[in-house]
């Protein structure tokens, strides 16, 4: 069976760090196995070219290597979610089909945006989204994070997703997000096809009790995410419960002290990757932070230490 | 000895809220149930009329009403912080005064702010503080938090500390705090008397890695924060590590699912409050995510629940 | 015939500026004056506590003080609006209230908003405009600007006409703002009552064109504002055209360079009043920007600087 | 002498506007004619791929043919500023170095941002800056407009026209652009070879007179905006300012009304581009708001509705 036409997509699909070396360049070996950390970590799923990939310090040409490189690598062992926001309606869908060759199980988009000031109106993100879905055949996640600054209201998203037939999957990382998942489920019902949150899965114990069926965190720990999510999923509420209480305290320093570093500083010190810098002009971390990550990391023994060893 | 009088000031600081009744009139009986509990459960001082304590839905007689109130029933017990944030440099002066002959150890001010757009420069800033200073004998806490839109750099507030009188405390509650308190201090050494951490105590333990001497949390587990503070400045690292990590759900939850009425409900759920409402428009919990609250607080036993009983 | 109970309101409705003495304490003198050439220059209506007027500079006391001293003045010559803006529901009711009893003929309230990041939903705006007209029997002038942080759709806007009593006035003060005005109108139709702009007029001709039946500019030259909007009005388009043409230079001068410090200078240039100064920390004009303004005003002789001579 | 290295660069820069088919796909031919038009309509340069040339819908491969048609058809006959604005340190000198090797006189670059949350730090602006400067052998702009979300204070500005070495322009389109401007002037001395504005020149007078030396307006009517700058150099303060209050309205549409898309409705409507449309989802103009930008350009017939007739 192919995992990747498994739907509805379901459980932990971790975002890949874009993996650099120390000149900045990318580093397609450490990309693969920065993979198949992931997949032998346990994801569900992996997604490519999101913010916390870097995607916004990448030309087109690097993002088409890294799609093609992942996508071959993987090789249909987990689906794929690839990243393909851009500002304009037709350059989105042709980012959208070419992933979808590549092998893509599904895209992730954001609503149109560009800086501080440039925004679409609710019948333009509509339109960009309707236009998208007429462009493939897979399904389509929407992206609700503040780095958009585009208000995306619970039922304007339960109405694209009743009335747009590609849109089936939601990303909600937005303040209270449990509660915007509830409402849009309520609002939404089957058309909601994947109700999932993100953000490091800060929020993940609340998220799975509003009905999230998935998270996307970042890729430094699937083996401990999914426990939780399978427990969960199982009706084992209790060790969700417990799971989570236990490595919230390594979500909760990455979600707040380090961003997107933490994978890649984790990576490191687990000798999946050899280089852990973010491009320039994003700052490495502060020695102190970094030690504090991993101080916190080695007390849960997670896979990623392990892993490269 | 007097208390208020202890400088430097440290330890567990939370926000009282305001407690209102039914009909959203002030409940003065409420909140000095409030103020009780709070010192009861060990707080080492007191917050008053923050935007936690939903200041911005108070008159200016009902500011006055409740620091009288509450400087009264605190007697001296513990140092109290009053908030007096203001756009006019002299009306912010003017509120200063007057809560400093109520009894006021401290008054905690952001910048001026008013809405999404009217701003003050930095040398607008500087001189507002420096107004503020001359207008008092008390310190002066910076609250440097995203509310105010507000960018304060280390240096820029290390360079108040150094030179305004009477700014010597900071509660940073952006994001990466701790990097910011650690390169304050480095920058304002012995002037920066008392670098502090907000929002819910959400990055407590990073922030006492990082040199935080202070925390404002809310008023819900002024006990278990107290204890987790009070291990940390006796040395114990470990025991405030794993104290924290206990609380770190319901932390955790209080700072991503409900803000300022976290505290109020569990108030009321354990009798210390008549009311939980804030005042309209403010929504009241979903009763899902208030239940959820409580499940989690009930685990943990914190005095709020056992206190008014 | 009471000009106050002559609506639909039409026309100029200038903001009046809070006239300050040398040490900031409140002028009320000078703000008679200010009052007595707005009306002699030929304003429809005058606004007071708004954003231009400095009303987050001053004290509930203080707010009190112009409202009674002003309405007192104008003593029925010509509608007052009341700007009486709060946070909570309940106060705003309560402010509005008072200025209806103090003869106001109108209040102009924003969405509720608090610094950078507090904000109400669309139900929670919703409410809180419902519980305000309940509460009052004069018209509610709804102000759409980017201050408030909150974006007020058309069809919300004209959802409110139609199902909020008192809902009936609009000032639209946000980038693009006669199409909005035209979408507004176009889904409100007669509940729509008075499409109003504002941000001194900058946009005024376009506006006029798509609709708008009144302007809510600074209180610097509502002569020559006056004559365009009737020109306008009794169909000499043209005229209108030409007149907004002439004055464009003074218009955008104000706008871009001044904001609403520019109404004060030439108050004070042409000896309406003795102080032309914010309060700090609202830094003052450049002498160079006040050259400028006072130049190009000079070109154009408004009676504002001659008034007081 | 080859005009593109005639520094200090003065004058009319206009943003060419990225021509686009009814398709959506690009028309160099139209864009062609786009530049012939505005080489005759006497601008002193041109820049290309600025927002306003809708960069931000364009893929890197088009973003080059755009760049290699566009300097290839000028060929020397005026300098050309190139926009290569990317978050990413070395990808932003390595666009800049491809302009520059394509005979790019100028590169114009923000700092790094990425949508409403993305953004670096002082220090990490300063190195983005430094490396840029490194890599190429022409003069940089720094842009400083809203859409970066980024303020620029003027000493930081002043200081990087200090010390970095290719770092000499500005492009100042902020509120209070001509404060700015006076301010950065003190500070940066001669080290600031070129304090400009931009924003469709709406503050054009009030920044000639605070020390501006360049302008980037719109491509819509640099013979006129030429004339203003010309008189204003050549010490006719009175004809600049007549001229400039000629041209206000049509610039005050422009820049409230239409944004990017008035100077393609003119270009079409005069004959030099086959159609007007900006890719979706950016909306077209409604009708009525361009029959307006077309009635008041008719009445100063400026050269875009005739040359291409």
């Amino acid at each position: 069976m192919n995992p990747a036409s498994a739907r509805p997509y379901r459980g932990v699909f971790p975002v890949a760090p874009t993996i650099f070396d120390d000149r900045g360049e990318l580093d397609l070996d450490g990309q693969r196995r920065c993979i198949d950390f992931m997949i032998d970590a346990g994801s569900n799923g992996i997604c490519i070219l999101a913010n916390f990939s870097e995607q916004f310090v990448l030309t087109d040409a690097e993002r088409d290597l890294v799609l093609d490189a992942v996508l071959k690598h993987v090789a249909g062992r987990v689906p794929v979610i690839v990243t393909t926001t851009h500002f304009a309606s037709h350059i989105c869908a042709e980012r959208s089909r070419r992933a979808e060759q590549a092998g893509a199980a599904m895209v992730m988009v954001m609503p149109p945006y560009h800086g501080a000031t440039i925004r679409a109106g609710e019948a333009g993100i509509y339109e960009f989204f309707a236009t998208l879905s007429d462009a493939i055949e897979i399904p389509i996640m929407i992206q609700d994070a503040p780095v958009s600054g585009t208000a995306l209201s619970a039922p304007f998203l339960a109405r694209m997703a009743k009335e747009i037939a590609n849109v089936a999957y939601f990303k909600i990382e937005v303040p209270y997000a449990a509660a915007k998942l509830r409402e849009m489920i309520r609002l939404g019902g089957d058309a909601v096809e994947g109700p999932w949150d993100g953000e490091e899965a800060i929020t993940l114990m609340a998220d799975l009790d509003a009905g999230a069926t998935g998270t996307m965190p970042s890729a430094a720990y699937p083996d401990a995410l999914r426990r939780i999510v399978d427990d969960f999923a199982a009706g084992r509420r209790d060790a969700a419960m417990a799971g989570y209480a236990r490595w919230l305290p390594l979500i909760n320093y990455e979600n707040r002290q380090c961003g997107l570093l933490a994978c890649k500083a984790l990576m490191k010190e687990g000798g999946i990757i050899a280089c852990e810098g973010a491009r320039h002009p994003i700052p490495p971390l502060h020695p102190a932070t970094r030690a504090g990550l991993v101080e916190i990391a080695r007390t849960l023994d997670p896979l990623i230490l392990r892993w490269g060893r």
